[in-house]
């Protein structure tokens, strides 16, 4: 099973790199520093795990995968910007990321901050683009849903803000779920239910696409925590037990890891629950969301 | 003439300031400390030309305000995100903005760099949502367009870095004038054009708006040069002569203090030629163009 998830999302991800090499601006454009930084967070070897899911919700609701790539695209452009300021010194202060020095490591701070804004920018510029072909109410929904994942209120600016705060605080279980539903659920919640409206879905369906969403991004924050601790710095790409060291709230700190585990578990099953009344087939939506929780790296 | 635009500034920065106030979310809302940080930039009390040019150009096509607000306001908004990342320690270094502490001195670097972010992706969701009544199609290319003038190529993120990039180094007049159309031209001629397709501009005059844009946008900073040497700290509201003490390129560095006036003064003329030929009346968009070059502030 785990093979096919990998199968499935390594096509998938042949696809997205293609279509971002076309949508980002060449190493030869001027700034270069800036897009030779904005190339190198983006081609450093990304699972690709959000364009995926958006492509297979697109693609169950009967949508063209040529169709709803450039929304792949900008929600793998958003999640770029997202690390690359997170790693920043006065942020997270992250050296490693997919093995790779951070960006503004390799290309100063100043360019990182710069190449994460470009990011962010460029990613609204490719949705409100003709290349999006999904019909304009649509693609002004697909606009709304993915600002709203990426701003503040229960999304992943908020999410980012209230873990920084918290660093080396004791934090309860609700502002641990609220951090974890925010800054990695709410982007992963909004891949699953923008492409679900690329591709056609109607009101009842986006709601089960947005129950399942909600569950497998949680689901994919704790089985990230839990390999933070499990899993060796080769395996991830970066500094790994990073979280224990910076005292972060993590899900293994307040339930042990078996404790985690199982909860992940639980999300997962509770997504699954939920796509039964789809009424459609979604199948690799589905495989990608057991890969989320039985990941290893 | 000066005092009439002061008026009509005046008028339309109070609209804009209600429309902010609606979009902006509440101080009570959490995370506050974000939340707080974007109110207390986004109110420092700018002047609101940028929205004041889009709200002119609006109804001088045929456009009603009230319709356009949205638009004006997430100009504002990309200005104000724009502003707090460029007075960060890794970027310019600024500890004063508007007679204020800068973001980042007063709520630190991580809330800053957000506060930026969430101010750059609040504004592409107020540019998707339904508030902005100008029909899905002309919306969508208003995004493109907003999008564009805040992106990389020729435009604001792109000219910041060449700005950073040219510090302390001798820059040539095709340099300069490239990081100023890129760094603050593009987005007041950005505030023009969108306001246009907004107010319902056919493709001619969008060309024309264009040009007046391109040409008031090079002014404003030209302007803005001299005003760095001529004003004190106390009438800019920020730190006077940085620009020098940076060994900043600038305007009168090249020119002179008398070339750089006279430079601005023929782009207003230019801009004012190319607007004869729009076939509407465009008044108070000609005042505050007029008001560019002759602010004292």
């Amino acid at each position: 099973m785990a093979e096919r998830a990998l199968e499935y999302l390594s096509r998938r991800a042949e696809e997205v790199n293609g279509g971002l090499e076309i949508l980002l601006p060449a190493e030869t454009e001027p700034p270069q520093s800036l897009h030779r930084a904005m190339r190198y967070s983006v081609f450093a070897g990304g699972k690709r795990l959000r364009p995926a899911l958006a492509l297979a919700a697109g693609e169950a609701l009967g949508g063209k995968a040529a169709d709803i790539l450039p929304l792949a695209c900008a929600i793998e452009m958003i999640h770029t910007y997202s690390l690359i300021h997170d790693d920043l010194p006065a942020m997270d202060n992250d050296d490693l990321r997919r093995g790779r020095p951070t960006c503004h490591k390799a290309f100063g701070e100043a360019i990182a901050i710069l190449a994460g804004d470009a990011l962010l920018t460029l990613a609204f510029r490719v949705l409100a683009s003709d290349a999006l072909a999904c019909g304009p109410a649509r693609q002004l929904r697909v606009i709304r849903e993915i600002a709203a994942a990426a701003g503040t209120v229960d999304a992943l600016i908020g999410g980012q803000a209230v873990d920084i705060e918290s660093e080396g605080k004791r934090v309860d279980a609700s502002t641990l779920e609220y951090i974890h539903r925010s800054k990695t659920g709410a982007l992963i919640c909004a891949a699953v239910v923008a492409g679900g409206i690329a591709g056609g879905a109607d009101d009842g369906q986006v709601d089960i696409l947005r129950r399942f969403g909600q569950n497998i991004g949680l689901a994919f924050q704790i089985a990230d925590d839990v390999l933070d601790v499990t899993a060796t710095s080769e395996q991830l790409g970066k500094t790994a037990g990073k979280d224990q060291a910076a005292l972060k709230a993590t899900y293994p700190s307040l339930y042990g890891i078996a404790g985690s585990e199982a909860r992940a578990r639980a999300l997962v099953d509770e997504a699954m629950t939920a796509m039964s009344g789809l009424g459609v087939d979604s199948a690799p939506l589905l495989e990608v969301a057991r890969f989320i929780v039985a990941r290893r790296s």
